[in-house]
């Protein structure tokens, strides 16, 4: 330890942690070092650009708070957060697939019974969204509890809101399923939306020449005893963005189609004087 | 896009910087996606861990401020700072080596003249400070620019000082060579400390099973025209970390002799009442 240089010192910050009890831990971090020296070797890092990075993360630290996570929009734009998805929600072609988290869920949304409007004033056209969840054997999944939620049509989920409102939720819900596994909710349309680029995120986005747009789409997570949580979302087809979307979470199983209706009768029975859409999207979840 | 999976999403990550038109950051973004990415699926990260790790830099992230950089840490403690330290300082052999900046550097230390007394109220036993600094065929250098810092006995640097005192600058200051690059100071005795490890960096370690410290020393930046700035530090001799300093800073070439002397008369003609210490080092700075 008194005469590392730029070769040796790898396997003297691995050697450090040999008495690290925690065994996980220290398989995790001896990957982690050995692929940020290979990073910095292979790049040829300079103490310039070490520094530049040290900023963009304290930049990152900073803007982030109970609202704003971009630690996590860090991870999505980088592609980390789907791999990590991916490689953990492996499970039969039949089944749902699973996409990205994002940062926009809440614990507490209210609870609604099916058939409610869950907009609760969220700005946007009217959808009506019905589907049924099953098991991979095709068995109704009665009494799923479905977390929804999403953007309004500005592209603004409620915990975006500045001011006024306080913590009003807007566009999100939990409902249960029925005896035959079906849902039906009324919301807003679903609209593509950029993600907050304010911050160090969206310069990292412009400075590498991409746009911080997602295609339009529905969150849904969705838990039954008995059932692996499904976490993921339903696409919107005719999206602009489906081929680029800025955190890689589209899958072409996960594109939905959202019909426009004229004015008429809505599926509910209530009588809509402005054009209308509906969603119908089924999903299968896997075995425990 | 609409079919990324497991195994081509790192390739749909770096496609979508191929509009980047700054080469040289998306040389740098490219191999940071793929290391970032080998690491997930090298130790198959899970949910879990990923979502410990975003918790684990917001931490690091929220406990930064002005006086502390916890992103420093977290690249000294992972060696990233030092191997950077290290690929971008190569010269000859003759030369005085580098080693890692450190955190507590700060801008506009007070000016002392040769002979000063840069202690400034500090806490430590005396110890006087001479040197010559010179160019790599061994002519002296005039007028270099010496910055000088160190912790107190109890381990702190005046930055670290809360409460009391403002703004006050303690065991930190500038000094110039003489014509014959010669350089003399009184200081207080470097002492070993830990890093700051009551963050998250100190988690981190813990649960590694590395200790916090880093073996005495005294900090120096040395700039003069026509030479490459040198940033290192002097080790002292028998300490009992020179073997596992938690930044991985130490080079054999940069440890000291810290000589104590009983009671009597000082370099500086002075009487003094205690022991004190003095240390002679010379720096040998490479061309430009
Ligand atoms: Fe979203
Ligand atoms: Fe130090």
């Amino acid at each position: 330890m008194r005469n590392i240089n730029e070769d040796t010192i790898t396997q003297a910050v691995l050697a450090s942690m040999s008495q690290c009890a925690d065994e996980r831990l220290r398989t995790i971090m001896t990957s982690l070092v050995q692929h940020l020296h290979s990073f910095a070797r292979e790049v040829k890092l300079t103490e310039d650009e070490w520094f530049k990075a040290i900023q963009f993360l304290t930049d990152v630290g900073h803007i982030t708070d109970d609202k704003r996570q971009e630690f996590i929009l860090l991870s999505d734009t980088l592609g980390l957060s789907m791999l990590v998805t991916s490689q953990n929600n492996r499970k039969p072609a039949a089944c749902t697939e699973s996409t990205v988290f994002g940062p926009f869920f809440v614990e507490d949304a209210p609870e609604y019974d099916c058939g409610d409007d869950i907009a609760n004033g969220a700005k946007g056209e009217s959808c009506f969204v019905r589907g049924r969840v099953v098991g991979i054997d095709g068995e109704p999944v009665a009494g799923a509890l479905l977390d929804v939620w999403q953007s309004d049509e500005d592209g603004f989920y409620d915990v975006q809101q500045k001011g006024g409102g306080g913590h009003e939720h807007r566009a999100r819900g939990k409902l249960r399923t029925g005896a035959d596994g079906s849902f039906h909710f009324r919301s807003i349309l679903a609209e593509a939306y950029p993600i907050p680029h304010d911050g160090p995120v969206g310069k990292m986005l412009a400075a590498t020449g991409r746009h911080p747009w997602r295609p339009a789409h529905l969150h849904f997570m969705i838990q039954a005893p008995g059932y692996e949580t499904l976490i993921t979302h339903v696409f919107r087809n005719g999206d602009q963005y489906l081929d680029s979307d800025v955190v890689f979470g589209v899958r072409s199983t996960l594109i939905g189609d959202w019909i426009e209706h004229a004015p008429g009768v809505a599926p509910d029975g209530s009588w809509m004087e402005r054009p209308f859409y509906t969603l119908d999207y089924d999903f299968v979840l896997n075995r425990e």
